[in-house]
């Protein structure tokens, strides 16, 4: 790609945001998209409007993103949000004082040599401005390396430094939330899993209670079997839709009245498949006589589940969080594999399913999940090879020849050209992230956070191996597969050589995600779409409106991977292309101020793990900085700087004992709760029984349980009867 | 070796178990023994000749030994002794199902093929009737390696169900053990390191008893805080000393009114350096007066330490089993590295100096030390291979020529060429283990049995490493050291190649270790000597006597990887030639029977760790069984059994496996207390204050404290003025 081609992608890319931003400006002070632009602050009570955004200046979003608080992101969207930031900032930080250095020194160090001249001369490569300012452009074992061994240490020893303080200040934020005076119910319960056989005469409860009646004979509350709730759930989901489309048929005959006769024009459905075939019948009496045959249904199937589909798992409640902490963290059974007592999730993020999984069936599971993972890794590599292969011009134009009276027009070319293989890259990318997911639950872990940072994990490793390591080494490295298989560390060699070459397309890949990527991000055009055309035609009554505008979550599964790919980028280049860290600092800049709006005002969390991400932020960053450092290290061996390639040995050990370090100091209080924060006071005494009924599944909550609410508060295990 | 020599080295070695055991039979007969033979017995209070082994047969000790049961041993010596019994009998068992096998299959395999024979005729190897035994004799691909094979599996499959019926057993001696009704008091308290600085104005009590306070605000009892006792220590040291003295001197002065004048002579002492120069005193009266100088000293002394030498580690004690059981579990501060609270170890084998160690400190000491571990084993190969080098006869002769006439008669030509190197090997792994027990110590590890548990596992890798695979390649290592370095996997076959020639070496030095060993063993000869040259010249009073004959105990550190290094030997030998496996049963039979004996009759245990070092046991039978797996796969690929060498892979991947499985299912419930078995109900309410005053170190305890017993035990926190 020569300097143009670079300047146009820039320049369309810059372009695509502003347009994208003046969108946003405008179509969100429209009232009818409120829902769109405003959906967090609407579904906690506030009024979207407040600080005026809509009436003032096009940019007053910017500034309510600059004013607000950590306080105000927890507040508004949770402590993981909070620490999703830290972060972003960390990253920002790492790479503004990076640049501070690297740039007013790296960049008139190459500028004033002329190694790229000099092969040119010789040679016939192509060649660009951009060349001039990489380290590629210093002469082979010139004096004028010694700033960039100075560079490398710099930006590790930046990257410590900021880790170190990151690492704290979540460590205290994670401490704080879990000490606040809240009611929690999850910090009440624990999960108990791997429950042996019950003895002869006891049912699964009475185990349970005087299993942990006999430890904790003050603080244990009562227990909850986990049942096996497919039928009941199947029951009532076809229930829940039955009422929704009720609602929907009243809607629209209510609609009707006021539109066409006033008696009104009852609506009709099918009754066969899908609703296309079959006789026609009244939509409001059928959905009302489906509801009422299932209803007792439901109620039976709640019964039978209740008392014969238990399950060897349950959840225990404690009156006092320090006595739930303290058991989620000590061993029960002399057996190990029996009675394994973890913390309760949230129990909005239970995957229920997995619950019942056993002891070494999940670490079974573990295994052939990572086992399948690395497969996937290592198979996707070969089409992603094959697309940034095809996907140049020359090769688009000898495969799809009829393209070619179109491609050669000058403008067209010139974008095909900057964008084609990035497009082509980002597609790709969107295919993995479910399957992942779907891997990750198949572990057998028990709760979406966990889930999620499980696949976020294997995303990483995905994204970096393939697409970073894949793109680099491109068509090299089949060609020299066999010299690798000869001669291992010659990978490093082979990478650190190869980098130089893709400074630009990895620049116009940061500056593609930032500014289109956010620009989408902050214009919610999409959504925007969607809604509008789901109101128009598809919803009628107010929950399926909601529905139609509810906004989802940060998708920390493939947000934080894809922030890890762009800050691997940006280490691995900062000294060989220091052009790359303004890209990364625009690209986190943005991030941040992006974010922060769509976090205070769009996105509602789907579950809080209180910061649970960050030791794997932590260890992922650690990761990129060592790759940086190796390559570095291959890349002054490239450069024939000997003696002081051997003053780079030290930084790798260096980052290892970082991670090291951190991991034994930190990483515990983030997979336990620490007792002294635990131990804080409560507001009022807690509710036991709305803790209780917190973990119960909607699908077997009754309305009659309300009943016998104040009855039970009292009797604590006396309801073994009764309830599971 | 030829068979001649090996079989008048077992025979000599036969003999000499004979002479002991027979002296073991008469001397345990004289009553004047009874504390070196019956030690055990009479500390327990119990009568040293019930069971009549004084009057009827010579081998009733044997019959006790058969009938006594595991209980008694837990009741006589303790629940490590009996996990150790459990190790004994697992080996054994391992070895008898082999040979069961083994035996009447391979040695006829063996014996009818003539691999040996034809290649003696084509050369000029040395050859004995041994050979003709060995896998060596089979010639190369033949079908007979079939049985080799199977043999291979076998012992496998052996070890795998044995080691894992043993690990039930263990683990529920353990369990039983922790869950006994009488008062233990290290299971009321928790060891607290890493306090940090306490707040302005707080004391470290009172900072250490809020702490807990509030976390535990029902089951805290109090706490003591460690204090710096060197001072302290080297007073009542001091003390202590000036009293055996004096009681010492005053029987000499009664004992000199008996035998001499009837006024008596008082015995006089010199002043000066180490009581050899000097001007000479009265004895009674000076150290009565250096007594009383030291009384007041130790009580200023203890006052300082208790006040002023506070430091940043304590004791908590809880008033249940369980709830000191789960504190010791779960994680107290935010910050991982402070406040770590751990199981207290027993007040006796309390390590004082090592608790103030902070966090990060004990990790780098204990990198440091396993560097240093590192090192002195592989420099100690070099003496080793030089010693097994220079200690064959000829070598002896060349070097000291004037051994020569002596050396070449034949009879002493036999018992040396049998022993020399034995010996020199043996002696020469005395000097180490206190080396390691130093090194372990300096890890920071709080207690005896733990530092004991390191220096076993320190001396276990010494002892395969040099003494195993050491001698068995011998000087061929170093001749063959380029090969290795081009091809490092090559060391297998090397291994596995050496091996058969060193078999007769190894089954020699077997049969030393049992019938010289366990006949020292059980004769007690050397204490019996020791104990009546200090009984003859120099104790005078009961207490010197009772430390004249004070047993100590099993001497776990040197005693396990001995037996490791005999089964290692068995397991590897066990299908190249299966000869070994009557020595191995031998060895464990007979070490069984003799140390039942010791145990119930003379060692006291020193410390109780609840069979804590049961992992570490199975961990390192797994260990030696792999490295058999792997040395067979070698020499399956030596007897260029191409197809069959294959089949052998599975094993070492399933004994991966197992050791993971193994690991998985216990070892959790071997390094914490199940809160299920913590808490069982005690025989009566704990008096908190003698838990508390059992871990106030001798030093410190003052005789005034008795009065102020019953006060305290009720004020529970008040006591923090007074006391530390």
């Amino acid at each position: 790609m020569d300097f143009s081609s670079f300047l146009t992608s820039l320049g369309t890319s810059f372009l695509i945001f502003i347009v994208l931003m003046l969108l946003f400006t405008w179509l969100s002070r429209r009232p009818g998209n409120s829902v769109v632009y405003y959906p967090n602050r609407i579904l906690k009570g506030l009024d979207p409007w407040e600080g005026g955004s809509r009436s003032r200046n096009p940019f007053a979003w910017i500034r309510e993103a600059f004013s607000s608080s950590e306080q105000d992101v927890i507040n508004m969207s949770g402590v993981d949000t909070a620490a999703y930031f830290v972060f972003l900032s960390t990253a920002l930080a790492i790479l503004v004082l990076s640049g501070l250095i690297l740039l007013p020194v790296l960049l008139p160090v190459a500028a004033t040599d002329n190694n790229v001249k000099t092969q040119k001369t010789n040679g016939n490569q192509t060649f660009s401005e951009i060349d001039n300012l990489l380290m590629g452009n210093v002469k082979d074992d010139s004096p004028r390396l010694w700033a960039y061994l100075f560079a490398t240490y710099w930006v590790s020893l930046v990257t410590y430094f900021l880790l170190w303080k990151a690492y704290v200040h979540v460590s205290v934020l994670r401490a704080n939330a879990l000490m606040a005076p809240g009611l929690k119910p999850e910090q009440f319960a624990v999960l108990v899993r791997d429950i042996p056989h019950a003895p002869e005469g006891q049912t699964r409860k009475e185990q349970v209670d005087s299993y942990f009646k006999s430890i904790y004979p003050e603080t244990f509350y009562r227990s909850m079997v986990v049942t096996n709730n497919k039928e009941v759930n199947k029951i009532y989901e076809k229930l829940e839709g039955y009422k929704k489309k009720l609602a929907h048929a009243e809607a629209v005959y209510d609609e009707s009245k006021k539109t066409g006769k006033p008696e009104g024009l009852r609506p009709t459905t099918k009754i066969g498949l899908l609703g296309l075939v079959g006789r026609k019948v009244d939509s409001i009496e059928h959905y009302n006589e489906k509801i009422k045959e299932l209803i007792p249904k439901l109620e039976a199937e709640q019964k039978t589940t209740l008392r014969e589909k238990q399950q060897a798992c349950a959840f225990a409640f404690f009156t006092t969080r320090v006595a739930a902490a303290s058991a989620a963290q000590s061993l029960h059974a002399q057996m190990v594999d029996t009675w394994t007592v973890t913390e309760a999730p949230e129990p909005r993020q239970i995957i229920w399913s997995n619950l019942k999984m056993k002891y070494f069936q999940r670490i079974i599971q573990q295994y052939v999940v990572s086992f399948i993972v690395a497969l996937t890794i290592l198979f996707y590599m070969i089409p992603i090879g094959l697309i940034s292969a095809l996907t140049t011009l020359d090769n688009l134009k000898k495969l799809l020849p009829f393209l070619k009276p179109i491609v050669d027009i000058a403008a067209v070319k010139t974008v095909l050209e900057a964008y084609l293989p990035q497009i082509a890259l980002l597609v790709f990318l969107a295919l993995l992230p479910k399957l992942l997911l779907a891997l990750s639950k198949a572990e057998g872990i028990p709760s979406v956070g966990h889930a999620v940072r499980a696949t976020s994990g294997k995303y990483f490793y995905f994204i970096v191996l393939n697409v970073f390591i894949g793109v680099t080494l491109g068509g090299t490295l089949f060609s020299t597969f066999k010299s690798i298989e000869k001669e291992p560390n010659s990978i490093v060699k082979l990478l650190a050589s190869s980098l130089p070459g893709n400074a630009s397309f990895f620049l116009t890949f940061v500056a593609l995600k930032f500014f289109v990527g956010y620009g989408l991000e902050l214009s919610r055009v999409v959504p925007l779409i969607i809604f509008h055309i789901k109101k128009k035609y598809l919803c009628k009554t107010e929950a399926e409106l909601k529905q139609a505008w509810f906004p989802g979550d940060l998708g920390y599964a493939t947000r934080i991977p894809g922030d890890m790919l762009v800050i691997t980028i940006a280490l691995c280049y900062s000294v060989i292309a220091p052009l790359i860290i303004p890209f990364g600092v625009v690209y986190f800049g943005l991030g941040w101020l992006v974010l922060r709006n769509q976090a205070l005002k769009v996105y509602a969390p789907s579950f809080e793990s209180y910061g649970r991400m960050w030791p794997h932020i932590n260890a992922r960053v650690i990761a990129a900085l060592i790759l940086f450092q190796v390559t570095m290290f291959g890349y002054f061996g490239v450069k024939k700087f000997s003696f002081c390639t051997l003053l780079l040995i030290p930084l790798p050990i260096l980052s290892l004992l970082f991670a090291y370090v951190c991991q034994k100091k930190f990483y515990r209080s983030f997979s336990d709760t620490a007792l002294e924060v635990a131990s804080r006071e409560l507001k009022e005494t807690p509710n036991m029984e709305i803790v209780f009924r917190s973990f119960i599944p909607p699908s077997l909550s009754s309305e009659k349980a309300d009943d016998d609410h104040f009855e039970d508060a009292l009797s604590q295990v006396s309801r073994s009867g009764s309830f599971a």
